[in-house]
């Protein structure tokens, strides 16, 4: 496995297709639970362990609210722990942002973007690490970042708008 | 002991005299620690079941930044919790109050005001539920409400200003 | 009875209804009223003093936009004041939420999340309270922590995303 | 009495301060108070009706934090009641202005500035509703504007600041 | 005229159609207008004018965004103005609420809750208003306090939620 | 070429499409192009090359999110640059503004509004410019204003509320 | 006169001087002065007046709090207007940013950084439309972009951290 | 060169020195720089080729305000990239925060805590990446880890706070 993944809700979902679309096409090997800080603590500790003991390069903690999971897992490794702040809620995420990223000196959370793009950009996230020594990840990570660029030449083409000649 | 306290930091303590000094006035009997969910999450766990064995009546947590302590107390133990968003940091507090507060239905976190008003009431909060089954503490409540009035009041007498007569 | 329940208002009932589902689920007698601290607020008091007549460990509160409510009952009673911010109207509850939970020190509120979820944990804070005196509470609330955390391990299992093997 | 004021702590006093200024300038009667939505709520009410008994044409009330006094005041009059947000505390008075100013439909507070210059709109606000029906009042406010515009202008005279010549 | 009512905007007219319920209601003279603090600044003080001559006790100026409209009328008379935040746009009026309320010393304006809840009480903070000089809306506004708390207690009555017996 | 506009995303254009409007009423030539400052940065130094080469007047740029595109079309010209923060994404629009418009001093962005009234702003705010040196764009640009305002004294005439007569 | 500057106050002043200082240094004639859109809105219309009269290229507007100076400017000039939102008060500028950037469509105001930074940027922006057709203040603003970037330059050559050799 | 670490600003150094002292403490070599994404982006590009070409394993960018710095260099490597959201200003990091870390889904910043915590936080979470592949620097990370630990243990033991006895 390069990468353990874990959401704190079955809700959190719509975000984990997110991260298995970037780790599908990018060729990463990766498990994604479900599994509380709160609710099952005991098995994120089983999962760090599992992640730790299958050589996982990072480990993504998405969580929403009060969104301690991240922190939780930060706590009980030093493999990079890369935090999903979740959107949901009536706070749209600004509860789970301040909760994840605001970490205390010495255990950091290296947070990303709120909800689906935050998905997306915790798994880019882990592949730039996994990259480091891996490079047909490296590669991908390349292809990716040129396929994405030429999508917005391709959008920009397509716009067109100007109102002169 | 009737009160478990946990603070993550030594940084909380000025909020934790807070406590003292309300525990030591209405007679309740605690233990203050310092235990941090990301750097002693294992002392954490120690404290909650002296707590539990020792038959204490609720756990107050009290915890700053991405303040994650006293949702990770809360996850452990069917007493309750109280938690107190430190008021430190750039944030000024509102990272930790939402990292407190908006806890995921299922564990919940009875949260107080931000910093020393926190401090203060946390310990009031607890001798509340105390109350239920002490009579001694109910009536040093009591006392504690009936001599916070008579200092309104004495605070309005002294000021006693109008520009009539 | 044992918890006294007050909403300000109708629109703040389907949050009641996640309190009635675990007071139901765990077997703890309680009475729902509406009163508003600003409407009829001798109302509120009256409710108070019957909940303290007839034995209530806590009272809960539930209010919106600059909600009053959960701090005017802490007013008037010693017994634990329990306060869920509703999540209503265009501020989505940071209103509420900071007209609760941020009592000034003398008067506790013990505030819990925003909304549905704050109706959820406000219920199980109240019965963490009974269980200090009522084994039987504190039998179903264990019962309730571990069919959760059952819930979580289905949900995990069912999910069973891997892209290796 | 022309004016009740109403300050829910002594450290309140600064805004008072500014309060008393304008009434002592403008030649409008009030009486300024200490008395606490939570601490002493009977005592509020009594100033309410002191206030209703002695014609005052407004009710100020200034609190911080989670602060419930002018809506606990406005709940039990129809005089018009004016709240100023306290600045103290941890949040600079955002909790204060919000507890104070999104009143539900039905009791309205007329909220003013945070702090200092709440203390002086407060009382000019109130000063503008007494002008309606006494002349000196209404003809003391415009010779206050007047007043300060022409301090407006003294400061840009005073300036003098280009770089042409 | 009692009451001068100006909206920034067609758009907020579903916040005017609150005020027009309650000065019907209460039987209050008024006139609602459209005018723009930014688009229509000329036809705003012919407004102001026109209140004034007609002996208008208080305008009500509604507007959203960098709402300017209450704070430009306060600044060219001496009644009082009552400021009602629009909760439109993409900051759901924390904007509108901040431009209305915090207005520097000297001018101040009485904002009231945000949106339609404002609507209703920026109408009844002019109806107390009127009511220091008016017996009759005085008795309407006394009327429309009781009929609203027997709605709470009807609301109250046929909610009837209670698990016991 | 008058304007060059940039946006981040295709996703932005409906705020685009509000600066179309403007720019084709009031007879402004523009060329309105997507380009990311993070995915194609290059592209977006092109543009700024192009736009000085043809003696655009300002740029406007407008992103969502961690909005950076602004601020990096800044740094690398002495033109006017036009700053829209988009609404879009959980934290609607908060996120976007801070990150345009509060600059380190030295690199001006020109922010205006959030979402599509800042499209059209934009595009009016550099009609502003171009009209110092541009007869036709000065009397179009006042032309607009006064239909503008005519719009509101139409809607206004149509409103036509008052319960008196 | 190539700007006309206006600050609500004198407590803006030392914003002021940042502008003062880019004015100076890169030869842009201006004058500053002291109006308030509360205080005295008939002298800020006889500037802006002045400034169109003067063929002023924009004006600059600082105000604090509920800052509508920039706006109300905005409202009666085709000029371009520049806010700069001041962090004074309470909420350290956070009401007065609102105030100033989220401004009704059809009335823009270029709205820069918070306080200082702002008051620098303000007047850099001010050069950048004045350089527009103008050759010196074109240059000397490209001057002062290559002497900014000599200084970080500096600073890093300076700051020399590394630990390796 | 293990670690390439730049600051926007001369004033961001203090929390470089955080940095500094964990990478001295743990092994880990790094240069320090100071390049502005604004000031001196083609600096900034330098630095990203330097880092890239000498093997760097991560990018550590610290910038204040609208902080586009992390972002910047995000878009120019496939490096980790990680975000120190700086502190300072007049909203104490709010901006600096959202600037850097909700950044659109292809480009992620591993984004950790405001101001000093955050300095250190960035130079561990860049520790634990490094760590990966390289057994050193992994054992002084959990060595430093065990003495953090240690030292909440030993203030625990020295605070040795209760009142039973």
């Amino acid at each position: 496995m390069d990468i353990m993944v874990i959401f704190g809700s079955e809700s959190d979902l719509p975000v984990g297709e997110e991260v298995r679309k970037i780790f599908d096409k990018l060729g990463v090997k990766f498990e994604m639970r479900i599994a509380s800080a709160h609710r099952t603590p005991d098995r994120v500790y089983e999962l760090i362990k599992k992640a730790e003991d299958q050589g996982a390069k990072a480990i993504i903690a998405g969580a929403g609210m009060s969104a301690h999971l991240a922190g939780v897992v930060a706590s009980k490794t030093i493999l990079p722990v890369i935090g999903i702040p979740m959107d949901a809620g009536p706070l749209h995420g600004i509860d789970s942002l301040l909760s994840t990223v605001n970490m205390p000196g010495g255990i950091p959370v290296a947070t990303v973007s709120l909800g689906k793009a935050g998905g997306k950009n915790a798994a880019l996230l882990a592949c730039s690490i996994i990259a480091l020594g891996n490079e047909k990840v490296s590669k991908a990570l390349k292809d990716y970042r040129r396929e994405m660029t030429a999508k917005v030449y391709e959008a920009d083409r397509l716009l067109g708008v100007n109102n002169e000649e």
